[in-house]
């Protein structure tokens, strides 16, 4: 017996064939629309008025979820119960979580992303496997970053991997895509922000910068096979290395991407400690 | 027409049968023997005497790596071509790189690994991504860890995803496995190690630890989920959390792992310099 407050309609067929639409790249960009998967990251979409469009629930999992469904139905979202063979046909996971979201795409510009003097950004340029996106942009919402910026040809920010793996901080902080590289970097300098490149060839180690740390930054990061380019790393202020004390070649992407940050904010932290 | 030095047999069906057995966890298990898969990482199983067993090159990627066969025959270890087909059988990924190896279990104790005067350990709790075991083996390798201990109920660490993920470092360190975690920390204290243990609850952050991140650390790492129970945290001398500035609620495992593992060997190459 369900109780009456938890009972939904089924969305129509035409509903949800817009949702299934949106596991497609294509489907995503004529709409203009995503889909974010699970409870949490769900939650955080529901915090910014305006995004969160449609939520679809497992029947079996609307009881779990009632925090969820009190959220948008208080911000007038429209929310539908549907089979597990149907909540299936909308999310690319083996194990969807019971719940999943059509979002807004919550497009941004550099400038308007850039405007609110940044301390902390990062600039990836070719990321291009999703989960990597998502954990970039996890780690610079964690560390206090004001922006991510995905160069012209990175991943779709909007892949439902990328989102999965962002785990809500997607909506946490302005996510600017499609920008061309130079101009990124001089939308960075032109905000304040001295610019590092990360290079594991460079003669710089994060652990020479001292003070610098603690200046207004934004860290470009490469490529998860070729890193960046001569070319692109000239545009930034200073190459720099995570430094490698054992065997490894090097890093991943988003494990060398958190310990710059994390090196980039405890040092702005320390520096000028908020009350 | 291939030159003669690139010729190599076929393997025999029981051959490539007591390899494909090794794709699953019980055929590991019965052999002691698990397979390494990519350039990378086989070169570096090469370094270690009597590691790798036998090399399985695709036919049409010989040519692409006659450093791999040039080594391997200088050890004296079999090597076999066998088609595209073929070689699918004994990988489980979708894109193969063209090398495959059998390599014998690098199976170590916890007084062996941790008998030369170690300054950093890594101690994984109840670990169950295979991805993540590996990347976290990467970091621990790349910031010159001593050895990586994964307590009993963790992820089996020659799970082909654990070993590709670890990118060659599985061969670059010890990997202790299957230890009872209270065994396991005694043993690091044993050996002279503070014992840090990560909890996002925790008082004490990363950055206040100032001068005792330069001493001797073995760092206890929980769960991708649920972190580490209470009654684990107690055994460390102190609870540790990676400050979050931003609105994440946490870092997932391998990234705050990173984090740790870099504040504490930049710590002790900054307080005791190698020339």
């Amino acid at each position: 017996m369900i109780p009456e407050r938890l009972e939904l309609p089924e969305p129509s067929q035409a509903v949800l064939r817009a949702a299934r639409a949106l596991l497609r790249r294509k489907g995503r960009r004529a709409a203009r629309r995503f889909l974010a998967e699970g409870p949490q990251a769900i939650r955080e979409a529901l915090k910014l008025p305006g995004t969160v469009e449609t939520v679809f629930f497992r029947w079996s999992a609307v009881h779990d979820h009632v925090d969820l469904l009190t959220a948008a139905r208080a911000a007038d979202v429209p929310c539908y119960a549907l089979s597990e063979q149907n909540l299936a046909t909308i999310t690319d996971t083996v194990t969807p979580q019971g719940v999943v979201a059509v979002c807004r795409a919550l497009d941004l510009s550099l400038s308007d992303a850039l405007a609110d003097d940044p301390q902390l950004v990062v600039v990836c340029a070719q990321i291009r496997d999703p989960g990597n996106a998502g954990t970039v942009i996890r780690c610079a919402d964690a560390f206090g970053a004001d922006a991510v910026i995905l160069s012209s040809d990175s991943v779709e920010v909007y892949n439902p991997k990328t989102v999965r793996a962002s785990v809500g901080s997607i909506f946490h902080l302005p996510v600017v895509t499609g920008v061309d590289l130079a101009e990124a970097i001089d939308a960075c300098r032109t905000a304040g922000l001295q610019v590092f490149a990360t290079d594991g060839e460079a003669g710089t180690e994060l652990t020479d910068l001292a003070d610098r740390l603690a200046e207004p930054t934004a860290w470009v990061m490469g490529n998860e096979s070729w890193g960046l380019p001569t070319e692109h790393l000239q545009l930034a202020d200073t190459t720099v290395a995570v430094p490698i004390y054992g065997a490894a070649e090097s890093l991943n992407l988003a494990t060398a991407a958190a310990v710059c940050l994390y090196a980039s904010a405890s040092a702005q932290h320390t520096a000028h400690p908020v009350e």
